[in-house]
Protein backbone atom coordinates (compact mmCIF):
# COMPACT_ATOMS: atom_id res chain seq x y z
CA UNK A 1 0.00 0.00 0.00
CA UNK A 2 1.40 3.05 -0.95
CA UNK A 3 1.80 6.06 1.68
CA UNK A 4 -1.25 8.32 -0.03
CA UNK A 5 -3.80 5.17 0.30
CA UNK A 6 -2.65 4.68 4.04
CA UNK A 7 -3.12 7.93 4.84
CA UNK A 8 -6.30 8.13 3.08
CA UNK A 9 -7.72 4.65 4.71
CA UNK A 10 -6.37 5.67 8.53
CA UNK A 11 -8.10 9.19 8.01
CA UNK A 12 -11.29 7.09 7.14
CA UNK A 13 -10.79 5.02 10.37
CA UNK A 14 -10.39 7.93 12.62
CA UNK A 15 -13.48 9.76 10.91
CA UNK A 16 -15.76 6.65 11.76
CA UNK A 17 -14.15 6.29 14.88
CA UNK A 18 -15.28 10.08 16.38
CA UNK A 19 -18.52 10.81 15.86
CA UNK A 20 -18.91 8.43 18.86
CA UNK A 21 -16.83 10.56 21.35
CA UNK A 22 -18.85 13.53 20.53
CA UNK A 23 -22.85 12.59 20.95
CA UNK A 24 -24.80 15.37 22.12
CA UNK A 25 -25.27 13.76 25.67
CA UNK A 26 -28.04 16.51 26.26
CA UNK A 27 -30.33 18.27 24.09
CA UNK A 28 -29.13 21.25 26.01
CA UNK A 29 -26.03 20.64 24.67
CA UNK A 30 -26.65 20.35 20.97
CA UNK A 31 -25.65 23.70 19.97
CA UNK A 32 -22.08 23.29 21.70
CA UNK A 33 -22.17 19.71 20.25
CA UNK A 34 -22.89 20.47 17.09
CA UNK A 35 -20.04 23.22 16.96
CA UNK A 36 -17.54 20.49 18.40
CA UNK A 37 -18.24 18.06 15.54
CA UNK A 38 -18.32 20.84 12.55
CA UNK A 39 -14.84 20.87 13.67
CA UNK A 40 -13.63 17.85 14.88
CA UNK A 41 -15.34 15.83 11.55
CA UNK A 42 -14.57 15.72 8.11
CA UNK A 43 -11.32 16.94 7.41
CA UNK A 44 -7.42 17.17 7.21
CA UNK A 45 -5.44 14.39 6.44
CA UNK A 46 -4.76 12.76 10.51
CA UNK A 47 -1.14 13.30 10.22
CA UNK A 48 -1.41 13.41 14.36
CA UNK A 49 -3.47 10.44 14.52
CA UNK A 50 -1.32 8.18 11.52
CA UNK A 51 1.64 8.75 13.86
CA UNK A 52 -0.08 7.60 16.77
CA UNK A 53 -1.40 4.18 14.52
CA UNK A 54 2.04 3.91 13.09
CA UNK A 55 4.55 4.10 16.02
CA UNK A 56 1.94 1.24 18.17
CA UNK A 57 1.85 -0.89 15.47
CA UNK A 58 5.58 -0.57 14.93
CA UNK A 59 6.30 -1.30 18.56
CA UNK A 60 4.26 -4.15 19.21
CA UNK A 61 0.91 -2.80 20.26
CA UNK A 62 -2.84 -3.16 18.56
CA UNK A 63 -4.93 -0.98 16.23
CA UNK A 64 -7.84 -1.13 18.96
CA UNK A 65 -5.34 0.47 21.44
CA UNK A 66 -4.08 3.16 19.55
CA UNK A 67 -7.51 4.87 18.35
CA UNK A 68 -8.68 6.35 21.36
CA UNK A 69 -5.16 7.94 21.63
CA UNK A 70 -5.23 9.12 17.83
CA UNK A 71 -9.09 10.70 18.08
CA UNK A 72 -7.81 12.22 21.38
CA UNK A 73 -4.92 13.60 19.50
CA UNK A 74 -7.25 14.87 16.25
CA UNK A 75 -9.61 16.90 19.07
CA UNK A 76 -6.96 18.71 20.43
CA UNK A 77 -5.40 19.49 16.98
CA UNK A 78 -9.29 20.98 15.88
CA UNK A 79 -9.96 22.77 19.44
CA UNK A 80 -6.60 24.84 18.62
CA UNK A 81 -7.67 25.57 15.27
CA UNK A 82 -11.30 26.74 16.68
CA UNK A 83 -9.16 29.54 18.61
CA UNK A 84 -6.85 30.25 16.27
CA UNK A 85 -8.20 31.12 13.77
CA UNK A 86 -10.99 33.58 16.27
CA UNK A 87 -11.43 37.34 15.67
CA UNK A 88 -8.83 38.39 18.77
CA UNK A 89 -6.34 35.81 16.94
CA UNK A 90 -5.70 35.36 13.36
CA UNK A 91 -9.30 36.11 11.88
CA UNK A 92 -9.79 33.83 9.35
CA UNK A 93 -13.49 33.12 8.01
CA UNK A 94 -12.38 30.19 6.33
CA UNK A 95 -10.46 26.72 6.97
CA UNK A 96 -10.22 24.27 4.11
CA UNK A 97 -13.03 25.24 2.21
CA UNK A 98 -15.21 25.49 5.03
CA UNK A 99 -16.43 28.55 7.34
CA UNK A 100 -14.66 28.77 10.44
CA UNK A 101 -15.97 27.50 13.57
CA UNK A 102 -17.08 31.51 15.15
CA UNK A 103 -18.62 32.51 11.39
CA UNK A 104 -20.95 29.51 11.45
CA UNK A 105 -22.12 29.12 15.46
CA UNK A 106 -20.69 32.79 16.65
CA UNK A 107 -17.75 34.06 18.44
CA UNK A 108 -18.86 32.61 22.31
CA UNK A 109 -20.01 29.31 21.43
CA UNK A 110 -16.76 28.73 19.35
CA UNK A 111 -14.61 29.61 21.75
CA UNK A 112 -16.50 27.26 24.26
CA UNK A 113 -16.65 24.70 21.37
CA UNK A 114 -12.64 25.15 21.69
CA UNK A 115 -12.36 24.66 25.12
CA UNK A 116 -15.02 21.90 25.33
CA UNK A 117 -13.06 19.78 22.31
CA UNK A 118 -9.66 20.06 24.46
CA UNK A 119 -11.09 18.59 26.97
CA UNK A 120 -12.61 16.10 25.29
CA UNK A 121 -9.73 15.09 23.59
CA UNK A 122 -7.56 14.91 27.31
CA UNK A 123 -10.80 13.16 28.44
CA UNK A 124 -10.55 10.29 25.49
CA UNK A 125 -7.00 9.90 26.26
CA UNK A 126 -7.36 9.30 29.60
CA UNK A 127 -10.00 6.82 29.45
CA UNK A 128 -8.56 4.68 26.89
CA UNK A 129 -9.84 1.41 27.49
CA UNK A 130 -7.88 -0.62 25.70
CA UNK A 131 -4.65 0.23 27.48
CA UNK A 132 -3.76 -0.01 30.90
CA UNK A 133 -4.05 2.07 33.64
CA UNK A 134 -0.50 3.10 33.47
CA UNK A 135 -0.58 3.22 29.95
CA UNK A 136 -3.81 6.11 29.77
CA UNK A 137 -1.87 8.17 32.60
CA UNK A 138 0.94 8.25 30.46
CA UNK A 139 -0.94 9.38 27.43
CA UNK A 140 -3.11 11.60 28.89
CA UNK A 141 0.48 13.55 30.76
CA UNK A 142 1.77 13.25 27.38
CA UNK A 143 -0.72 14.97 25.25
CA UNK A 144 -1.30 17.99 28.47
CA UNK A 145 2.14 18.76 28.89
CA UNK A 146 2.96 19.01 24.77
CA UNK A 147 -0.49 20.53 24.27
CA UNK A 148 0.13 23.43 27.11
CA UNK A 149 1.78 26.22 28.06
CA UNK A 150 5.32 24.75 27.57
CA UNK A 151 3.99 23.13 24.21
CA UNK A 152 1.38 24.06 21.22
CA UNK A 153 -0.13 27.07 23.31
CA UNK A 154 3.58 28.23 24.26
CA UNK A 155 4.49 28.49 20.40
CA UNK A 156 0.78 30.28 19.82
CA UNK A 157 2.12 33.22 21.96
CA UNK A 158 5.50 32.86 21.03
CA UNK A 159 3.91 33.70 17.49
CA UNK A 160 1.60 36.08 18.49
CA UNK A 161 4.45 37.96 20.34
CA UNK A 162 6.26 37.54 16.50
CA UNK A 163 4.10 39.95 14.90
CA UNK A 164 5.29 42.79 17.38
CA UNK A 165 9.07 41.65 16.87
CA UNK A 166 10.35 39.70 14.24
CA UNK A 167 12.20 36.59 15.91
CA UNK A 168 15.28 35.67 15.45
CA UNK A 169 16.56 32.28 13.68
CA UNK A 170 16.26 30.54 17.10
CA UNK A 171 13.18 31.63 18.71
CA UNK A 172 11.33 30.96 15.00
CA UNK A 173 12.79 27.65 15.71
CA UNK A 174 11.59 27.36 19.10
CA UNK A 175 8.28 28.88 17.90
CA UNK A 176 7.71 25.84 15.14
CA UNK A 177 8.75 23.34 17.74
CA UNK A 178 6.32 24.31 20.15
CA UNK A 179 3.41 25.55 18.01
CA UNK A 180 3.10 22.31 15.38
CA UNK A 181 6.03 20.26 16.54
CA UNK A 182 4.63 19.52 20.22
CA UNK A 183 1.42 18.02 18.99
CA UNK A 184 3.44 15.98 16.61
CA UNK A 185 5.69 14.74 19.01
CA UNK A 186 3.45 13.89 21.29
CA UNK A 187 1.21 11.71 18.52
CA UNK A 188 4.31 10.13 18.26
CA UNK A 189 4.92 9.21 22.15
CA UNK A 190 1.15 8.14 22.24
CA UNK A 191 1.70 5.45 19.90
CA UNK A 192 4.57 4.50 21.89
CA UNK A 193 2.35 4.59 25.35
CA UNK A 194 -0.59 2.57 23.63
CA UNK A 195 2.03 0.01 22.31
CA UNK A 196 3.01 -0.40 26.54
CA UNK A 197 5.99 1.68 26.79
CA UNK A 198 5.49 4.26 29.55
CA UNK A 199 8.88 4.62 31.22
CA UNK A 200 10.01 7.96 29.30
CA UNK A 201 13.52 6.96 29.27
CA UNK A 202 12.67 4.09 26.88
CA UNK A 203 14.94 4.84 23.69
CA UNK A 204 12.10 3.74 21.60
CA UNK A 205 10.07 6.82 22.81
CA UNK A 206 13.36 8.92 22.27
CA UNK A 207 13.68 7.94 19.47
CA UNK A 208 10.42 8.70 18.04
CA UNK A 209 10.43 11.91 19.68
CA UNK A 210 13.49 12.42 17.34
CA UNK A 211 11.82 11.06 14.16
CA UNK A 212 8.48 13.45 15.14
CA UNK A 213 10.76 16.47 15.86
CA UNK A 214 12.50 15.82 12.47
CA UNK A 215 9.23 15.69 10.38
CA UNK A 216 7.84 18.56 12.00
CA UNK A 217 10.44 20.93 11.10
CA UNK A 218 10.43 19.65 7.61
CA UNK A 219 6.62 20.29 7.13
CA UNK A 220 7.03 23.52 8.53
CA UNK A 221 10.05 24.66 6.50
CA UNK A 222 7.83 22.69 3.07
CA UNK A 223 4.85 24.92 4.38
CA UNK A 224 7.09 28.30 3.85
CA UNK A 225 8.68 27.33 0.37
CA UNK A 226 5.27 26.38 -0.66
CA UNK A 227 3.96 29.81 -0.02
CA UNK A 228 6.41 31.06 -2.02
CA UNK A 229 6.86 28.56 -5.22
CA UNK A 230 3.88 26.37 -4.53
CA UNK A 231 0.99 26.24 -7.28
CA UNK A 232 -2.65 27.89 -5.52
CA UNK A 233 -4.71 25.83 -7.47
CA UNK A 234 -2.83 22.78 -6.02
CA UNK A 235 -2.24 24.32 -2.14
CA UNK A 236 -6.37 25.40 -2.20
CA UNK A 237 -4.93 28.77 -0.81
CA UNK A 238 -3.43 31.52 -2.04
CA UNK A 239 0.24 32.11 -2.06
CA UNK A 240 2.63 35.11 -0.33
CA UNK A 241 0.46 35.17 2.28
CA UNK A 242 3.19 35.41 4.28
CA UNK A 243 5.15 38.28 2.66
CA UNK A 244 1.79 39.77 2.29
CA UNK A 245 1.97 39.95 6.13
CA UNK A 246 5.23 40.38 6.94
CA UNK A 247 5.91 37.03 8.72
CA UNK A 248 9.06 35.65 9.60
CA UNK A 249 9.97 32.62 7.87
CA UNK A 250 12.87 30.19 7.15
CA UNK A 251 13.12 32.00 3.93
CA UNK A 252 13.81 35.15 5.91
CA UNK A 253 17.12 33.61 7.17
CA UNK A 254 18.16 31.31 3.90
CA UNK A 255 17.29 31.19 0.36
CA UNK A 256 14.52 28.06 -1.09
CA UNK A 257 17.57 25.74 -2.04
CA UNK A 258 19.11 26.23 0.92
CA UNK A 259 15.50 25.68 2.71
CA UNK A 260 15.17 22.38 0.76
CA UNK A 261 18.69 21.25 1.42
CA UNK A 262 17.70 22.25 5.19
CA UNK A 263 14.23 20.36 5.02
CA UNK A 264 16.24 17.09 3.54
CA UNK A 265 18.42 16.65 6.61
CA UNK A 266 15.78 17.21 8.84
CA UNK A 267 13.75 14.20 6.75
CA UNK A 268 17.36 12.10 6.99
CA UNK A 269 17.73 12.65 10.69
CA UNK A 270 14.05 11.52 11.36
CA UNK A 271 14.67 8.33 9.17
CA UNK A 272 17.79 7.74 10.63
CA UNK A 273 16.31 7.80 14.37
CA UNK A 274 13.65 4.94 13.29
CA UNK A 275 14.77 3.25 10.43
CA UNK A 276 16.09 0.38 12.27
CA UNK A 277 13.37 -0.90 13.52
CA UNK A 278 12.02 -3.79 11.55
CA UNK A 279 8.64 -2.28 10.15
CA UNK A 280 9.54 1.12 9.66
CA UNK A 281 8.98 1.30 6.16
CA UNK A 282 5.86 3.05 6.33
CA UNK A 283 7.06 6.11 8.52
CA UNK A 284 10.22 6.58 6.38
CA UNK A 285 7.98 6.84 3.47
CA UNK A 286 5.56 9.49 5.16
CA UNK A 287 9.17 11.26 6.33
CA UNK A 288 9.80 11.39 2.75
CA UNK A 289 6.05 11.69 0.61
CA UNK A 290 5.66 14.92 3.34
CA UNK A 291 8.88 16.39 2.01
CA UNK A 292 8.07 15.91 -1.63
CA UNK A 293 4.58 17.21 -1.04
CA UNK A 294 3.31 20.25 -3.65
CA UNK A 295 0.12 20.67 -1.11
CA UNK B 1 -11.10 26.71 64.52
CA UNK B 2 -14.28 28.63 62.66
CA UNK B 3 -14.96 27.80 59.15
CA UNK B 4 -13.46 31.16 58.46
CA UNK B 5 -10.45 30.87 59.96
CA UNK B 6 -10.38 27.32 58.59
CA UNK B 7 -11.30 28.74 54.87
CA UNK B 8 -8.63 31.58 55.16
CA UNK B 9 -5.57 29.36 56.37
CA UNK B 10 -6.74 26.78 53.23
CA UNK B 11 -6.63 29.68 50.73
CA UNK B 12 -3.21 30.72 52.22
CA UNK B 13 -1.96 27.11 51.36
CA UNK B 14 -3.27 26.99 48.05
CA UNK B 15 -2.10 30.34 47.75
CA UNK B 16 1.79 28.54 48.92
CA UNK B 17 1.09 26.01 46.53
CA UNK B 18 0.32 27.28 43.27
CA UNK B 19 3.14 29.24 42.12
CA UNK B 20 5.65 26.50 41.97
CA UNK B 21 3.09 25.08 38.62
CA UNK B 22 3.48 28.31 37.38
CA UNK B 23 6.68 29.33 36.80
CA UNK B 24 7.63 30.24 33.71
CA UNK B 25 9.26 27.57 31.77
CA UNK B 26 11.23 29.57 29.25
CA UNK B 27 11.67 33.62 28.93
CA UNK B 28 10.21 33.05 25.73
CA UNK B 29 6.72 32.40 27.39
CA UNK B 30 7.02 34.74 30.11
CA UNK B 31 3.78 36.55 28.93
CA UNK B 32 1.60 33.97 28.82
CA UNK B 33 2.84 32.57 32.38
CA UNK B 34 2.55 35.81 33.22
CA UNK B 35 -0.70 36.28 32.27
CA UNK B 36 -1.33 32.68 33.55
CA UNK B 37 -0.43 33.55 37.40
CA UNK B 38 -2.59 36.85 37.14
CA UNK B 39 -5.42 35.55 37.47
CA UNK B 40 -4.64 31.67 39.36
CA UNK B 41 -2.97 33.38 41.96
CA UNK B 42 -4.35 36.22 44.58
CA UNK B 43 -7.81 35.91 44.96
CA UNK B 44 -11.03 34.42 45.85
CA UNK B 45 -12.00 32.15 48.70
CA UNK B 46 -10.45 29.28 47.31
CA UNK B 47 -13.62 26.86 48.21
CA UNK B 48 -13.25 24.37 45.68
CA UNK B 49 -9.19 23.59 46.93
CA UNK B 50 -11.01 23.77 50.30
CA UNK B 51 -13.76 20.62 49.68
CA UNK B 52 -10.31 18.88 47.69
CA UNK B 53 -9.19 19.11 51.20
CA UNK B 54 -11.46 18.29 53.71
CA UNK B 55 -13.12 15.13 51.72
CA UNK B 56 -9.89 14.12 51.62
CA UNK B 57 -8.67 14.46 55.35
CA UNK B 58 -12.74 13.00 55.77
CA UNK B 59 -11.82 9.81 54.76
CA UNK B 60 -8.25 9.28 56.02
CA UNK B 61 -6.02 10.75 53.32
CA UNK B 62 -3.07 13.13 53.58
CA UNK B 63 -3.05 16.77 53.35
CA UNK B 64 -0.01 16.19 50.59
CA UNK B 65 -2.24 13.91 48.19
CA UNK B 66 -4.74 15.96 48.21
CA UNK B 67 -3.00 19.52 47.59
CA UNK B 68 -1.99 19.01 44.04
CA UNK B 69 -5.54 18.26 43.17
CA UNK B 70 -6.94 21.41 45.18
CA UNK B 71 -4.31 24.09 43.08
CA UNK B 72 -5.80 21.45 39.71
CA UNK B 73 -9.00 23.02 40.44
CA UNK B 74 -8.42 26.37 41.48
CA UNK B 75 -6.49 26.44 37.92
CA UNK B 76 -9.75 24.86 35.92
CA UNK B 77 -11.69 27.73 38.03
CA UNK B 78 -9.45 30.38 37.24
CA UNK B 79 -9.31 30.19 33.64
CA UNK B 80 -13.08 29.82 33.32
CA UNK B 81 -13.06 33.43 34.29
CA UNK B 82 -10.70 33.99 31.87
CA UNK B 83 -12.52 32.79 29.38
CA UNK B 84 -16.05 34.02 31.08
CA UNK B 85 -15.33 37.81 31.21
CA UNK B 86 -13.87 38.29 27.46
CA UNK B 87 -15.34 40.50 25.39
CA UNK B 88 -17.58 37.88 23.39
CA UNK B 89 -18.38 35.95 26.70
CA UNK B 90 -19.51 38.35 29.59
CA UNK B 91 -17.73 41.12 28.70
CA UNK B 92 -16.40 42.01 31.78
CA UNK B 93 -13.56 44.69 32.64
CA UNK B 94 -12.97 44.06 36.44
CA UNK B 95 -13.16 40.90 38.13
CA UNK B 96 -13.20 41.61 42.31
CA UNK B 97 -11.72 44.65 42.00
CA UNK B 98 -8.82 43.80 39.29
CA UNK B 99 -9.21 44.40 35.97
CA UNK B 100 -10.02 41.24 34.15
CA UNK B 101 -7.07 39.43 32.30
CA UNK B 102 -8.12 40.27 28.44
CA UNK B 103 -8.08 44.22 29.74
CA UNK B 104 -4.79 43.65 30.86
CA UNK B 105 -3.02 41.11 28.43
CA UNK B 106 -5.21 41.87 25.27
CA UNK B 107 -8.15 39.51 24.23
CA UNK B 108 -5.82 37.13 22.60
CA UNK B 109 -3.51 36.92 25.29
CA UNK B 110 -6.18 36.45 27.52
CA UNK B 111 -7.59 33.63 25.10
CA UNK B 112 -4.26 31.34 25.55
CA UNK B 113 -3.93 31.77 28.80
CA UNK B 114 -7.24 30.81 29.71
CA UNK B 115 -6.60 27.54 27.27
CA UNK B 116 -3.02 26.98 29.02
CA UNK B 117 -4.48 27.44 32.73
CA UNK B 118 -7.10 24.69 32.05
CA UNK B 119 -4.55 22.40 30.86
CA UNK B 120 -1.87 22.89 33.61
CA UNK B 121 -5.33 22.22 35.81
CA UNK B 122 -5.49 19.01 34.01
CA UNK B 123 -2.39 17.97 34.13
CA UNK B 124 -1.48 18.86 37.73
CA UNK B 125 -4.25 16.42 38.55
CA UNK B 126 -2.66 13.73 36.29
CA UNK B 127 0.79 14.31 38.29
CA UNK B 128 -0.21 14.31 41.21
CA UNK B 129 3.04 12.93 43.29
CA UNK B 130 1.38 12.06 46.20
CA UNK B 131 -1.35 9.57 45.20
CA UNK B 132 -1.31 6.20 43.47
CA UNK B 133 -1.64 5.98 39.42
CA UNK B 134 -5.24 4.95 40.35
CA UNK B 135 -5.80 7.50 42.27
CA UNK B 136 -4.08 10.28 39.81
CA UNK B 137 -5.94 8.59 36.75
CA UNK B 138 -9.45 8.77 38.73
CA UNK B 139 -8.73 12.38 39.56
CA UNK B 140 -7.90 13.56 35.68
CA UNK B 141 -11.00 11.71 34.84
CA UNK B 142 -13.32 13.30 36.85
CA UNK B 143 -12.12 16.70 36.44
CA UNK B 144 -11.89 16.37 32.53
CA UNK B 145 -15.19 14.88 32.80
CA UNK B 146 -16.86 17.79 35.09
CA UNK B 147 -15.14 20.55 33.39
CA UNK B 148 -16.04 19.44 29.91
CA UNK B 149 -18.93 19.69 27.17
CA UNK B 150 -21.41 17.71 29.73
CA UNK B 151 -20.10 19.92 32.72
CA UNK B 152 -19.42 23.28 33.44
CA UNK B 153 -18.47 24.28 29.72
CA UNK B 154 -22.15 22.74 29.23
CA UNK B 155 -23.48 25.49 31.63
CA UNK B 156 -21.99 28.29 30.01
CA UNK B 157 -23.39 27.05 26.33
CA UNK B 158 -26.82 26.85 28.55
CA UNK B 159 -26.16 30.02 29.74
CA UNK B 160 -25.18 32.07 26.59
CA UNK B 161 -28.88 30.36 24.85
CA UNK B 162 -30.46 31.07 28.18
CA UNK B 163 -29.98 35.17 26.82
CA UNK B 164 -31.94 34.51 23.79
CA UNK B 165 -35.08 32.47 25.35
CA UNK B 166 -35.53 32.41 28.89
CA UNK B 167 -34.79 28.90 30.57
CA UNK B 168 -37.84 27.03 32.22
CA UNK B 169 -37.13 25.80 35.93
CA UNK B 170 -35.74 22.61 34.82
CA UNK B 171 -33.54 24.37 32.37
CA UNK B 172 -32.38 26.76 35.13
CA UNK B 173 -31.44 23.64 37.24
CA UNK B 174 -29.41 22.02 35.12
CA UNK B 175 -27.64 25.32 34.03
CA UNK B 176 -26.70 25.84 37.91
CA UNK B 177 -25.83 22.10 38.16
CA UNK B 178 -23.49 22.16 35.21
CA UNK B 179 -22.05 25.83 35.31
CA UNK B 180 -21.09 26.10 38.57
CA UNK B 181 -22.14 22.83 39.99
CA UNK B 182 -19.96 20.24 38.36
CA UNK B 183 -16.71 21.86 39.82
CA UNK B 184 -18.13 21.86 42.85
CA UNK B 185 -18.71 17.98 42.84
CA UNK B 186 -15.50 17.18 41.18
CA UNK B 187 -13.97 19.00 43.97
CA UNK B 188 -15.45 16.88 46.52
CA UNK B 189 -15.01 13.69 44.71
CA UNK B 190 -11.22 14.64 44.00
CA UNK B 191 -10.94 14.65 47.77
CA UNK B 192 -12.61 11.10 47.28
CA UNK B 193 -9.76 10.21 44.84
CA UNK B 194 -6.79 11.79 46.92
CA UNK B 195 -7.39 9.63 50.29
CA UNK B 196 -7.47 6.12 47.79
CA UNK B 197 -11.11 5.93 46.43
CA UNK B 198 -11.34 5.64 42.96
CA UNK B 199 -13.85 3.10 42.84
CA UNK B 200 -16.82 5.40 41.21
CA UNK B 201 -19.47 3.51 42.64
CA UNK B 202 -18.28 3.85 46.68
CA UNK B 203 -21.19 5.10 48.65
CA UNK B 204 -18.70 7.69 49.59
CA UNK B 205 -18.08 8.93 46.82
CA UNK B 206 -21.99 9.46 46.10
CA UNK B 207 -22.32 10.88 49.24
CA UNK B 208 -19.73 13.24 48.57
CA UNK B 209 -21.47 14.16 45.60
CA UNK B 210 -24.61 14.93 47.01
CA UNK B 211 -23.46 17.06 49.89
CA UNK B 212 -21.68 19.23 46.78
CA UNK B 213 -24.97 19.51 44.69
CA UNK B 214 -26.53 20.71 47.58
CA UNK B 215 -23.96 23.09 48.78
CA UNK B 216 -23.67 24.54 45.38
CA UNK B 217 -27.47 24.50 44.67
CA UNK B 218 -28.00 26.80 47.76
CA UNK B 219 -25.04 28.92 46.60
CA UNK B 220 -26.55 29.70 43.50
CA UNK B 221 -29.76 30.59 45.12
CA UNK B 222 -28.18 33.03 47.64
CA UNK B 223 -26.35 34.56 44.87
CA UNK B 224 -29.83 35.00 43.22
CA UNK B 225 -31.28 36.77 46.50
CA UNK B 226 -28.17 38.61 47.50
CA UNK B 227 -28.44 40.57 44.32
CA UNK B 228 -31.89 41.43 45.63
CA UNK B 229 -31.33 41.74 49.26
CA UNK B 230 -28.04 42.34 49.52
CA UNK B 231 -25.88 45.49 50.73
CA UNK B 232 -23.63 46.55 47.46
CA UNK B 233 -20.87 47.63 49.97
CA UNK B 234 -20.61 44.17 52.15
CA UNK B 235 -21.08 42.80 48.56
CA UNK B 236 -18.09 44.74 46.63
CA UNK B 237 -20.25 44.69 43.66
CA UNK B 238 -23.53 46.01 42.41
CA UNK B 239 -26.77 44.71 43.48
CA UNK B 240 -29.71 44.33 40.93
CA UNK B 241 -27.35 43.78 38.19
CA UNK B 242 -29.69 40.40 37.08
CA UNK B 243 -33.12 42.18 36.59
CA UNK B 244 -30.86 45.18 34.76
CA UNK B 245 -29.39 42.49 32.54
CA UNK B 246 -33.14 40.09 31.91
CA UNK B 247 -31.28 37.28 33.52
CA UNK B 248 -33.87 34.43 34.32
CA UNK B 249 -32.87 33.42 38.10
CA UNK B 250 -34.31 31.84 41.20
CA UNK B 251 -36.52 34.87 41.83
CA UNK B 252 -37.62 34.45 38.60
CA UNK B 253 -39.98 31.71 39.66
CA UNK B 254 -40.61 32.00 43.54
CA UNK B 255 -40.26 35.07 45.91
CA UNK B 256 -37.41 35.35 48.59
CA UNK B 257 -38.88 33.52 51.55
CA UNK B 258 -39.73 30.71 49.14
CA UNK B 259 -36.34 30.57 47.84
CA UNK B 260 -34.46 30.81 51.71
CA UNK B 261 -36.42 28.17 52.61
CA UNK B 262 -35.50 26.24 48.66
CA UNK B 263 -31.41 27.02 49.93
CA UNK B 264 -32.57 25.61 53.38
CA UNK B 265 -34.00 22.25 52.24
CA UNK B 266 -30.74 21.71 50.42
CA UNK B 267 -28.57 22.62 52.70
CA UNK B 268 -30.03 20.04 55.13
CA UNK B 269 -29.68 17.25 51.79
CA UNK B 270 -26.46 18.00 51.90
CA UNK B 271 -25.38 18.09 55.49
CA UNK B 272 -27.69 14.57 55.88
CA UNK B 273 -25.08 13.17 53.42
CA UNK B 274 -22.33 13.45 55.31
CA UNK B 275 -22.79 14.52 58.74
CA UNK B 276 -22.67 10.67 59.91
CA UNK B 277 -18.76 10.21 58.68
CA UNK B 278 -16.97 10.94 62.05
CA UNK B 279 -15.37 14.17 61.56
CA UNK B 280 -17.28 15.60 59.32
CA UNK B 281 -18.27 19.24 61.55
CA UNK B 282 -16.00 21.06 59.41
CA UNK B 283 -18.15 20.47 55.88
CA UNK B 284 -21.46 21.01 57.74
CA UNK B 285 -20.21 24.33 59.53
CA UNK B 286 -19.09 25.32 55.95
CA UNK B 287 -22.57 24.42 54.29
CA UNK B 288 -24.27 26.72 56.89
CA UNK B 289 -21.80 29.16 56.32
CA UNK B 290 -22.67 29.63 53.04
CA UNK B 291 -26.22 29.73 53.29
CA UNK B 292 -25.99 32.34 55.65
CA UNK B 293 -23.54 34.27 53.66
CA UNK B 294 -24.04 38.55 53.27
CA UNK B 295 -21.28 38.03 50.06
Amino acid sequence: MDIKTALLENAAKVEQALPAYLETPDPALETLYDAMRYSALGGGKRIRAFLVMEFCRLFGGTEEAALPFACAMECVHASSLIHDDMPCMDNDDYRRGKLTNHKVYGDNIALLAGDALITKGYEIAASNPAVSWASALAGAKTILRYAGGEGMMGGQEIDLLAEKKAPDFPLLLKMHAKKTGALIRASAMLGCHAAGIVNENDSRIADASVYAAGIGLAFQIIDDILDVEGDAAVLGKATHADAKEGKTTFLSFMDVPAARRYAQVETDKAIAAIGEYPGSATLIELARYLLARDH
